[in-house]
């Protein structure tokens, strides 16, 4: 399968990355709506809306990306905002993939650490599995953080 | 000194919370610039901005204000995002009154829980003091995480 990758976003993708994440049936309709929204701010702000993207895309179809920024207030930490593989092309090492380009992309902007946060509900534990077998540690976990029953952990990686 | 209390924020309220915010000496240049913009944000999308704002003024002076909102894919957990009291006229209660206020607001919106984050460094003890001395309980502290020395405070309390 042949990959194109970019950076810059349009219009169209605003569409495609709610189809992308949609699709993966992990995500909320609240998280699909925001995860489209920042496409938006980044269309109507530039680089100052905080939001960077990394799409990879196969005949015009978005089947990975993330979205990432530098954390306001902090000296080079960067935040993982997003990231997400089409359902039909995961197991293929394409999340590593698009992981570790992002993090190339955060390390030559000049970034020190990455931070992720995710639901430790049982549920998610392939996403931990990713994380922890990408390098990220787990620095803290908020109990009933989400609501109730359904902390938050957040992991960390010095690049 | 009569204070007057308001929820709703206008144009002239930019500048008031950056000469607020400015005037106490704790924020950043880039802190005071981002407190300014959440009004913006607030003026141009309404509710859909997700910031939602206390202002006690005097004489049409900002003396303290908070700015919070519910924390978006979280069930009635609410973000403090900024609170700052003029330095004139801290020492007597102003901030204790104002976050109590707020509390009582996101309460009245449903909210449960009320998460704050602050620098972990030692020219911040008398913040650190304030959510103690207010039932804030410290949740977790990310070493370095605003630069190398400089961690984040979590504070949580239960409404």
């Amino acid at each position: 399968m042949k990959l194109h990758w970019r950076h810059e976003v349009c219009q169209a993708d605003i569409a495609g990355i709610r189809q992308l994440t949609a699709g993966t049936g992990v995500f909320s309709a609240e998280e699909i709506q925001v995860a489209g929204e920042l496409v938006e701010s980044r269309l109507q702000h530039g680089e100052s809306s905080g939001y960077y993207f990394l799409l990879a895309t196969s005949d015009d179809r978005i089947i990975a990306y993330t979205c990432y920024g530098n954390i306001p207030f902090t000296d080079r930490r960067y935040d993982l905002y997003w990231i997400a593989v089409d359902r039909d092309f995961q197991k293929h090492g394409l999340g590593r993939d698009v992981l570790k380009r992002t993090e190339q992309l955060i390390q030559a902007a000049g970034g020190l650490r990455v931070y992720a946060e995710t639901s430790g509900r049982a549920q998610y534990a392939s996403t931990h599995q990713f994380y922890e077998r990408n390098g990220y540690q787990k620095i803290a976990e908020l109990d009933d953080f989400y609501k109730s029953g359904d902390s938050k952990i957040i992991y960390c990686k010095f690049l």
